[in-house]
């Protein structure tokens, strides 16, 4: 087992809840990886926030000798990336989910790691916990991707989708978003495209591995978006996104952020409410969607540690056909799963035959959710049949009784429902 | 530049898509990555396959000390297993796309590498080219994983919505799967489940870091279902998929493959044709969905080469924020784009005002794919224009002219179309 020792910078919403998956998921952690990752100290200077490891003192964990991997959690630029540049001049890898200093100060911060021979890893600045720089710079490694766009804005997402499903206006819309938690009381970096066009930048710059100049992404947020338009853009087959779009355009690259009539029937035209999703086209691969939750803190935290781990065993060994230590497992009988069930059955058109049918169900503690008794053809009538939640030996026993009965002509079909 | 010699064992399509896929973006590869993969050998015994660098003789590849890492492409158990052992042994590397071979000996194979300290990979095995098992073992490592499901054929997938959305028996939709080259002409092990299985016992391998006996996981395929199922699933709201589900239930696993009723509306119920995505539960993620082409050689060879690339470069320098060699891009201004436009205007309610406007598109070279004039309100109407795709530098100047129409009260909105 390797221990890594690691020191969180602000202890908000992301900074807590690493500090809290670390501590609940720490022997799946160690089982997966074979890594202990220590909590050995947390800057904050919140009077509010209380832990046994809380220093005022940001330095004081940059400059402790006995940790190895800080994490800036902090967000925005001060005092965020005078603290990220301390730490990988002191020599600490750095783990943050800050976007806004990425794609503001991002070639600033990689000149100062290559110079000092660390990483920076921020998986956790695009998508939340949706695992998309890693598979872009390491799966996908192999592939000319030529496009990369998608919704990379929860609070936005929200705000269209509840326009689009209720009616209503922007402000409404924004109303509830805060009130549900998806907007800050200050709704302008995430209303007016600036989350969005931070994320935009870092997207083109790991897919294209290029520098991206900020200043020069164009972005246009989503206040101007009004119900009427959100009705005219459903009557031509459209919903309306603020989509993150970068594209490489004959050796030229275009970076913008803005709302956009996405097709009905485009996977991105599903993705409703304050999910995130990342649409990529790369030309060996083809087209790849990644879907997820753009944002909270447990998903976030779930970037962050898996970028603390990815520093702590860079030849991973996690993976399962190279791991020695994954354990045998007993594996469930398919008669122990449970299930919803559709049945259809072939029946003749005379009375009395469901009644023979619920009967075999109820003796074997299967319960019926719907009937629906289709067309007959001939003498005979097909009977479709929806159980309700029900363990599969059950089920099998009560088709066994059913398949002898003198009214069931045959069992057409079984099929399990639902997910 | 760090250079690696690879020898490929098989050059059937995923073996002659890896190697072109090599050749063809090896400028990009390197750029990003800092690795020069060399085909140093290829093996074959096929009369038919000719290459530069042919072996008969897959031992001659496997032997070769100038090569550390072995790309089995074969397929199947026999011989790829003894090959993949032999070069185990041999203290080389191993990334297959077997998913037969690592279902049902991947414990061995585990075992053989973990003694020989040499890594196996296998990307490839599940999804094609969608970044699956990496992000599983290595981002999202902090998770506790209690489901993985999804629709892994695209085989079956593609028989099925074609049944759905054609009409038609199972019989009709395999034999024009056969015709556009999505399903074998020995079709069984798509059908009946078997491919599914396999992916469905390595997703469980990979996601709950266990032993997974493949003879303990239940399948059942797609022939049984009729269009009479479809279409009373269709009538009670759901659609009908193909899906490997793996799941953890109070500390047990559950490891099947069978046509599961999907409610429509959930993100796997809109996967079509031929393409695959993964559902993922994870307790800080949350739920996330990975989607793209499930099989293909390019497809494939992209994962192939991602963990080529992974073995050679195990401390990943690819991530935008650490790769120090990334490039400064010209980012296209806003007015060089193209795009399809949406513009909403408010007019007043009278003659010869769709003329004005018509002209001032026209002037900048900005064609009308659609108008809609909209309801009346007091004296003014609504216009609607989508135009064709046009340059923004013109649609902008187009706009500035309607602006200043005296038959123009407003322009009251302009969104961009399409993606």
């Amino acid at each position: 087992m390797k221990e890594i020792n690691i020191g969180i910078l602000g202890y908000g919403t992301v900074g807590a809840a690493t500090d809290k998956l670390i501590r609940q998921n720490a022997p799946q952690i160690t089982a997966r990886t074979g890594v202990k990752i220590n909590v050995r100290a947390v800057a904050d200077v919140s009077p509010k926030v209380k832990h046994p490891r809380l220093t005022r003192n940001a330095y004081d964990v940059i400059k402790d000798p006995e940790i190895s991997v800080i994490v800036e959690a902090i967000g925005g630029i001060n005092p965020a990336l005078n603290y990220v540049l301390a730490a990988i001049k002191a020599g600490k890898d750095v783990v943050t989910s800050n976007k806004e200093m990425i794609a503001l100060y991002g070639n600033k911060i990689r000149e100062e790691a290559a110079r000092n021979g660390v990483s920076v890893r921020f998986e956790a600045a695009v998508g939340g916990g949706i695992p998309i720089l890693g598979p872009l710079s390491e799966n996908l490694a192999a592939n000319n991707i030529t496009e990369i766009f998608g919704i990379v804005n929860g609070t936005t997402n929200y705000i269209l989708s509840k326009m689009s499903w209720e009616g209503g206006e922007f402000k409404e819309a924004l109303a509830e978003a805060q009130k549900k938690g998806y907007a800050e009381a200050n709704p302008k970096k995430d209303i007016e495209g600036y989350d969005a066009s931070y994320k935009a930048a870092i997207l083109a710059s790991v897919a294209f591995s290029a520098k991206i100049d900020w200043h020069k992404v164009y972005f246009e947020g989503i206040s101007k978006i009004t119900q009427e338009d959100i009705c005219y853009a459903e009557e031509i087959g459209y919903v309306i996104k603020l989509l993150a779009i970068a594209k490489k355009v004959n050796g030229e690259i275009e970076v913008r952020v803005h709302p956009t009539l996405v097709p009905e029937g485009h996977a991105l035209s599903y993705v409703t409410g304050p999910m995130n999703a990342i649409y990529v086209r790369g030309d060996a691969v083809g087209e790849l969607m990644f879907y997820g939750q753009g944002a909270g803190g447990m998903a976030t935290a779930s970037a962050v540690v898996g970028d603390i781990l990815a520093i702590a065993n860079p030849k991973s060994s996690a993976l399962g056909g190279q791991n020695p230590k994954v354990k045998a497992v007993k594996i469930k009988s398919i008669s122990e799963i449970t299930s919803q069930y559709y049945i259809r059955l072939t029946v003749p058109d005379k009375p009395g035959v469901l009644a023979g049918i619920s009967k075999a169900f109820a003796s074997e503690n299967v319960s019926i959710a719907a009937v629906m008794q289709k067309e007959t053809i001939g003498k005979n009538a097909t009977i479709v049949i929806v159980t309700h939640e029900a363990k599969e030996g059950n089920l099998q026993k009560a088709i066994s009784r059913i398949k002898k009965l003198p009214v069931v002509k045959e069992v057409s079909n079984v099929i399990r429902v639902g997910l």
